[in-house]
């Protein structure tokens, strides 16, 4: 699936997170939660770009930055996405708890 | 940092990718791309709400809504979302590719 000539990597949830939080806190930390969520939108923004385009580089790199503002956000409010993502999305759907929903296709899970 | 009392648990982003796949990819197939980006929009407006407020329980369940949705977009795009992150966030800053970033406050990371 990678186009990339690395190992795969065998990247936790909290690790990025934590990775995100060395490498940027610093930044993060000045900026606040306001800003950040500005610079998150942006990458939304080129998010949907991307998906209209498909290109596959501009995708990659979209997705990246989404999900590491994202953690940003998580940092800044000292939220364990890991904890978060799991308890709600690793125990069956959150709504009808199946391991594979069974939700109409108009609810919301 | 969690207030769960479920044992940490030790998530990749790949296996999040593949559980999410696993619970919703035939009802994501069916919605596709667009659809999908919607639902993610409902819940990036679900976390900005959760972020004014600073409510605990509204951020980790928004929190949680908008990665999973995030994730189901790399799902219906064939993105390793894992691999995306970690090329480009997990061997320093993509700009200045330090450690720890030292790029000014006005630069896009």
């Amino acid at each position: 699936m990678s186009e990339s000539n690395q190992p795969a990597s065998s990247l936790t949830v909290a690790d990025l997170q934590q990775r995100i939080q060395e490498m940027f806190g610093h930044k993060d930390q000045q900026r606040g939660v306001d800003g950040t969520f500005m610079w998150f939108m942006e990458e939304v923004g080129e998010l949907a770009a991307a998906l209209r385009t498909r290109d596959r580089e501009e995708l990659l790199g979209e997705f990246a930055d989404v999900l590491a503002w994202l953690v940003t956000l998580a940092n800044l409010t000292d939220i364990d996405l890991e904890e978060a993502v799991y308890h709600k999305y690793c125990v069956g759907c959150p709504r009808c708890r199946k391991p594979v929903c069974e939700c109409q296709m108009s609810a919301k899970p």
